[in-house]
């Protein structure tokens, strides 16, 4: 299976070292906005290309993975590139997915591609487990928890605060809330009873820290539901301590079974991963592989995680999965 | 969706009580080895039929649930009923796995039916989660632990025993070797560190407790290979704490991303339920409605977990689903 990466950032690089875990896999092209001349990748052999020819290289890549940003790039992006490829993207901007979906899906349709948009992990094996478990316990409850991790957007919000230089956000579950889901006792949980937010601040030299303190503390949305806390450190130390994008999270469902719904049941799935864009791409990599097999099938359109039957992500044949992970 | 049930044990019960938590499903008639005039169900109006006149009733079910146990029932009954009816059942014995499949498939295909086996949470949602993170993570390591919870297997071999009036023996997983395996350390671990299994006894008047003791702790494959501890109490406190059928387990993987393999990651998926049976139920009636939908649309023949496309399981549409769940 030849893949191609647009967009060589954080994601694109996951994208790299994913494919190299996965021996059917290859990397074939890299296509970049800025001048190719200026980007250097990690695989040895591979053309990398500026995204204006990207339409010359079409039957180079069975699947083209789409590693652009949710705000701005791959609701254009995702769409565009799909007269061209099969694609595969990790939109992340859960309110406006039916329109990107919609938009992904005519175009798909058009040229007889497969698209698979809003994969990772949250959209993406969240998603998947909040379904089963759905499905599964009807009767019951939802919850999901983030972290211990950074959150770029938070992170990008203290940076744009006055007389910071640099900062970095964690978001963090809280341990009682978790033990409270756990128990089954389906609580009713508050924005602040369910995380709490620490930052990590580098200040400009002569910044007032009490009022960047007070300006991240009450900042509306990202902070002021949050009890949050803010550290001031050196430059080194955020380089030393803070350099890792770590994150992770939990999806519980707690609900009842029983003719009189006499029994408790807890569903948790969880994920600790040192690298979040690392992690991302191995998704990616592996519902490529489902991608280029339901487009082989003539399952044209766009899908999401909920449309693509397990099976097409490994591989294994049918039997070899049968035998030894059933 | 039009749902019958044949076998009306714990596992019959169950789906009873899961129908009933289903909007869109219906019990049409339950089936029994026994004199149906000696089976009294819950649902009021549904009839008892007797499993000799499962045939007449064809066209009253779109999906059977068969309840059968995996030992006997189960290698005839699946492949039977699969001529007349859309089936599914829960067949658990992993190394048998390859050739129930080969059997159903032959007749479901034959016959134009639908059939779904090993369905439940292992085999199962242990499964979908031991190949999701195979796929995502091909660079790690498996681990499955089981309970706490009761084994049925280990309770009925401590009742064979001499001198053993009953008995109900717990699966306990060692909490030491969960720490270690989510640590992401990729422990190599043995049996006894993985596991240790609590034994409570009712033993007959009169009976040697310290032969029987014995016997439990060194019945080769059952227990010799764990640290057994075992517990003679009363027939009332038997009943009064040990009457439950409670079970759960884990499922983790823990492997490393990026290019030089420097980001660990732990994936894990957990259970704790108070009834297995009511559980496993839950399982197969959402799993019976992917199975009426994949033969709608013409997909015949044996599937398993693998096959089959998460949004199949929701009672929502995909407009829905990609709105509140993605």
């Amino acid at each position: 299976m030849k893949i191609g990466i647009l967009g060589y950032g954080n994601l694109g690089r996951g994208v790299e070292a994913a494919v190299k875990q996965n021996p059917d896999c290859e990397l074939t092209a890299v296509f970049t906005r800025r001048d190719p001349s200026t980007v250097k990748i990690l695989t040895a052999g591979v053309p990398v290309y500026n995204v204006s020819e990207v339409e010359k290289h079409k039957d180079e890549v069975d699947v083209l993975i789409i590693c652009g940003g949710s705000a701005t790039d791959l609701p254009k992006q995702t769409p565009e590139y799909a007269k061209y490829f099969n694609v595969i993207d990790s939109f992340d901007t859960h309110a406006k997915i039916p329109e990107h979906f919609a938009n992904v899906d005519t175009v798909a349709k058009d040229f007889k591609h497969t698209a698979l948009i809003s994969c990772g992990w949250d959209p993406g094996l969240f998603s998947l487990n909040r379904l089963y478990a759905n499905c599964i316990l009807p009767n019951g409850k939802d919850y999901t928890f983030w972290g211990k991790g950074v959150s770029q957007g938070h992170s990008d919000a203290i940076r744009r605060i006055e007389g910071v230089k640099d900062g970095k956000q964690y978001t963090i579950p809280v341990q009682a809330a978790l033990d409270a889901v756990r128990s089954g006792s389906n609580p009713d949980l508050t924005t602040r009873q369910k995380h709490t937010r620490e930052c990590f601040v580098v200040a400009e030299e002569g910044a007032d820290k009490a009022r960047i303190e007070k300006e991240i503390k009450e900042m509306p949305n990202y902070f002021a539901d949050y009890d949050t806390t803010v550290h001031f450190i050196s430059e080194e130390e955020l380089k030393k301590n803070h350099s890792g994008i770590p994150h992770g999270g939990f999806v519980i469902r707690s609900g009842k079974t029983g003719w009189d719904n006499e029994f408790n049941n807890v569903i948790e799935y969880s994920l600790k991963l040192d690298s979040n864009p690392a992690f991302t791409s191995s998704v990616l990599v592996a519902y490529a592989r489902a991608v280029y097999r339901m487009n082989k099938e003539g399952q044209t359109g766009c899908k999401t995680v909920f449309d693509v039957a397990p099976a097409y992500l490994s591989p294994l044949s049918g039997e070899e999965i049968r035998a030894h992970l059933l």
